[in-house]
């Protein structure tokens, strides 16, 4: 499997939705696979909420030559999102000083990050996607990129990805209201990392087990439950990887992310909604309510039910599955 | 409705089930309604978390003369959990210095806290309950009542309870996080707002509005969404009656709730559990579960539904539905 990776720096002013001016736009781009000379065989690949470029860190078992998205066919094009950490115009790059010299940022949008890619996406001579695919806020940029692009891609697959529901909303919000008490991402990604998982699947793993370094929660007050022991640790291991200003402005973007009818019904692509059976970040019963809009907008539209136990992170712990739904999309008739 | 109010100081020691002892016991009680001569028609309740002795002010709509809880037929007694804030013995008394003069606590048990107010009932000269009455963890101390003291009530009804499944165990760690990082129960009680509430009862009330105070989220990052408003007031309003190390003991004491079969197979009551339908911090199918347990343990139990979209809260706030349970298990052939 052939990787490129590319930097990219774009000298011109990128205006915002919200009417704020980048000076320039610095986007980390990764290929995975062959561009063919017409450069017919790309497909686009819109990373999660902490995910990076490199698809092969997050997809490994579902990226590669003969795999669910098959690099001996397809060229595999991913792009930090501007806000992120992972090379693409920082945070830093959103704040300003607003009233009483207080930190403010500009919101970013979906379709602002969309754009984005779409700069890079005309230097790289692309003219039409064979498929744009993401999860979660993936999802929601490969949605919006079907609405905003009608003609720049033939497929459109979103995975547990549907406009936040009030409990999502509350979730961000709570989420970004604990990075304000101290600046630091650990209570955010506990938070997150329960909204990602399903009970079913934390009573299988952990149950009212004791943490497994031999703590005893009924010993004294501080000894933890194994469930505990592991939201620490997933705390504990985020803070060295992820930004609290990437975190604040990409749930912010995921918040504002919506689809009038107007925009569903520009939509050109095939689009495949996917719903994860045990998500309830974004319950299957909205994607597929999502679906039944899109439906009645004109697009043509089908929807997966993802039968899996993970919850919303079925996309990316549940590869078997997530493959097979992939390949069917990309590879065949649909 | 006749209304007492008792204060009563227990002046000899009280052995926590770690170990620790507590010099004296102060307990806070109310009582409404009028004890018969021989103190037989006495009703048991146990408030929620962050609940007082003061039912009225919880479930005003259900007790009194004539209603769900009948106070012109029962004497309804409630007594202030220790470690709580609203009059019995506080969270200071159970704080020392660990190691590294580190402030720590004991963990105290809904078995203590039963035991506590058997103090209180036997001074009371009390003999036995027509019932025992809980939602949440009130739920949890009137089935450990009726297991520690199985000749001391006649019926058990527990609304929502449950010993805490892995995702209950993570959001009530999660919550004592949060609390760690500043010492304000403010994202905790968003976070538990969150868990008593549902997705249908948000999506309803809330949905994507912008926060009703004329805030557009679209327009500036810091601009809020209906439900966001919401979460920040509830936060808000909780800082001026509760107590950041009342919410850590009790919560740890519902942590640590659990039955073996051998304690299930001690009550003699004839117990009613209520699941509610909507509820994901103690899932109906749990409560359910746990019913069956109860009867191959030889315990007399019912299963009821109490069907509601308002998620936990429904022992709260659907006032008619959970009137209309309690008249019947109390009042009632059952």
């Amino acid at each position: 499997m052939k990787v490129f990776e590319i930097d990219f720096k774009f000298d011109e002013p990128f205006a915002l939705e919200c009417g704020r001016i980048l000076p320039f736009l610095q986007l980390r781009c990764t290929i995975y696979g062959q561009l063919n000379h017409d450069k017919s065989n790309a497909v686009l690949v819109f990373h999660a909420l902490t995910g990076s470029s490199k698809i092969a860190e997050w997809w490994s078992e579902i990226l590669g030559d003969g795999k669910g998205l098959d690099t001996s066919r397809f060229a595999f094009v991913c792009v930090n999102y501007i806000g992120s950490c992972y090379g693409s115009t920082g945070a830093d790059f959103f704040a300003f000083l607003g009233k009483n010299n207080k930190k403010e940022f500009a919101p970013v949008t979906v379709r602002d990050i969309v754009r984005s890619q779409v700069c890079l996406i005309e230097h790289l001579g692309i003219k039409r996607f064979a498929a744009v695919i993401g999860g979660s806020v993936g999802g929601m940029c490969a949605l919006q990129f079907a609405a905003d692009y009608p003609e720049f891609t033939e497929k459109c697959v979103a995975i547990g990805a549907t406009p936040l529901s009030a409990f999502g909303l509350a979730l961000n919000h709570i989420q970004r209201r604990a990075l304000d008490i101290e600046n630091d991402v650990r209570i955010a990604r506990q938070i997150a990392t329960l909204s990602y998982k399903s009970p079913e699947l934390f009573d299988a793993r952990f149950g009212r087990k004791p943490n497994r370094n031999g703590e005893n929660p009924h010993e004294d007050f501080d000894s933890r439950f194994d469930v505990a022991g592991y939201l620490d640790y997933q705390g504990e291991i985020f803070t060295t990887r992820f930004d609290a200003d990437s975190y604040r402005i990409i749930t912010k973007a995921m918040d504002l992310f919506d689809l009038t009818d107007e925009e569903i019904s520009r939509i050109k692509a095939k689009v495949s909604l996917v719903g994860i059976s045990s998500d309830w970040l974004f319950p299957s019963k909205d994607v597929e309510n999502l679906a039944e809009k899109f439906k009645a907008n004109g697009v043509k539209t089908e929807y997966i039910e993802f039968v899996s136990t993970d919850g919303h992170d079925a996309f990316l712990s549940d590869t078997a599955q997530m493959s097979a739904i992939l390949r069917k999309v990309v590879n065949g008739e649909w």
